[in-house]
């Protein structure tokens, strides 16, 4: 008799995704091939090594699985169509801000391989984020209407603000737990609200149910970057492939360091602003700033604000009552687990 | 008695097209303010920098007289409204390739005062283009539906694959004049296709007055980036604000070169492919490469092509016929003999 090994709880989220995921990557590769039909053969080169690089298609998935909450039915083709359409547009825009933010950070690699910017240059990674998302918001123009698109350009720009947010907030070593969030919100959580509120709305849902779905998303998106922040300080760089204390070492306030320094007595607090002042020895000095932040939970207080945040997303969805809906609440709800568990 | 002065054809013109161009940026003030409504301060900065910078906003009042030409009348305020953020719409997208054509070109200097990227750093530049592409698509969807959107995102798109097409035209020597025109087309003339064809569409112009707008801003575009080409070769710099021979020094294929190519005999020939392979010495072969240009007329016989595609897009507006399109006409008219006549 064989061994009955139990899958792990990631290992059952990610197969009963993964028919969904392959769906998403077919539309994909046929959507991209008629976008690009007669357009030049580097551009097309570009736009399908940045965009099929192994990404967990987590944008699309969600707008996916609201809108299979909201009724979508297997059976019905031309709402599958329109609906898959929506969905890949969030991995187009999500796409094209890799493409820039290669640019911006001179980022080399991309989920180990050469980033877009250092594979064809420059021209390559900007002009071709420039068209994933321009052709983002035609596709949700033509499938999701104009309320659709509204939605979808607020939260576009918001990321754009959020990113400004953010460069202001690195200067700021007093920085507010309030400002963090409302960097966080823009940067990463209000294009994960659009795309669920986006699926619920192309399926016609009824208000409270579009807005407990955009609610669910802007959690999800919180904790998300919460638990990104936190992997930078306690991550396995072999498993994040990326380096531990990258954030401190370039000034840049996140969560645990905000929660330290405000709980931290005058002497403690003193010195954690002064590791993170002195911006030639921040690199010697992170060691020292961890073990500080540790000492005033700032790492535990995190993740919990972080858990907190997830079970109000997963309560939110409580509205969705009938028996059809629980297959996909048990897979959001995992979902909402495994960003909190998550390694990398 | 006071002498009378006559003004120039470009004094009338710009005394016609004035108080539109001042309603364009009155709307664009106002729709910036009310985009960037509780935006980042620096946000807020980088985009009216960018923005209010003396462009002669060429885009956006093609639109407003195309859609004049359809009957567009003062009185509409609601289509007015409409036709406005339109129009601006299209300053927004060209304001947002500015944006990013100087991280790309590394331009230090734009309408005589340090570029966006030179003034604010790259990250602002690349996501402040971002925003503004974001918005010139929302606002295009909002005000003139899915099918201006299309035509708006085709053009966009076409803009990146003209882009990615003059990249590798600039390896290829022996570029053909099909090959100029297309990338031509796509990089320039599109778009202004595109804003002329939107301004007819909005007012639900029928089909053949939204084609033949279509064409005549297709022909305009053309004969703009021929002149520009031409310029390179023979503007004078303290006009321009640019280094004359530039093109040629990169080695870039424009019309007055492959139409001398095209009718040069075997030695001149061979002798301007070998100027224009010897990279670094481009610069000296210059003044060598601009006089076998001049023996096979390349700079005349571009310059006669410019103008034949202009009569065309002026002809082709012969079907609006009706005596209250005469001044609006008469406006098209002068817009496109400025093409021609432009020194800078």
């Amino acid at each position: 008799m064989a061994d009955v090994v139990m899958a792990t709880p990631k290992e059952q989220l990610m197969a009963a995704i993964a028919p969904e995921v392959a769906k998403i990557e077919q539309i994909m590769r046929e959507d991209l091939q008629e976008a690009t039909a007669g357009a030049d053969p580097l551009l097309t080169e570009v736009l399908n090594y940045g965009i099929f690089n192994g990404g967990k298609r987590l944008r699309p998935l969600l707008l996916v699985l609201a809108a299979r909450l909201c009724g979508l039915s297997s059976k019905n083709k031309i709402k599958k169509n329109k609906i898959y359409k929506l969905a890949i547009a969030f991995e187009y825009l999500h796409g094209a801000t890799l493409f820039h933010d290669d640019v911006i950070d001179r980022g080399d690699m991309r989920r180990g391989k050469p980033s877009v910017n250092k594979e064809f240059g420059v021209i390559a990674a900007i002009l071709g984020g420039d068209f994933l998302h321009s052709r983002s918001m035609s596709l949700v123009g033509e499938h999701g209407g104009i309320d659709a698109l509204k939605i979808f350009c607020q939260a576009t720009n918001a990321m754009v603000d959020g990113e400004f947010l953010q460069l202001r907030n690195a200067q700021n070593y007093t920085l507010s737990e309030e400002d963090y969030f409302a960097a966080i919100k823009g940067k990463t959580a209000l294009l994960i609200a659009a795309t669920c509120e986006i699926g619920a709305l192309a399926m016609g849902a009824i208000n409270s149910r579009q807005q407990a779905l955009a609610e669910y998303g802007l959690s999800l998106g919180t904790a998300f970057q919460i638990i990104d922040d936190l992997l930078d300080y306690q991550g396995d760089a072999t498993q994040t492939g990326k380096v531990v204390g990258n954030d401190f070492q370039e000034g840049k306030m996140t969560l645990p360091l905000i929660l330290a320094l405000s709980t931290a007595n005058g002497e403690d607090r003193e010195r954690l602003l002064f590791l993170l002042g002195n911006e030639s020895g921040r690199k010697e000095g992170f060691f020292e700033a961890y073990v500080l932040i540790e000492k005033y939970d700032g790492f535990v207080l995190s993740r919990r604000r972080a858990e907190s945040i997830v079970a109000e997303a997963v309560a939110g969805l409580r509205i969705f009552s009938g028996e059809e809906c629980l297959p996909v609440l048990s897979v959001l709800n995992a979902l909402a687990q495994y960003v909190l568990a998550r390694k990398k």
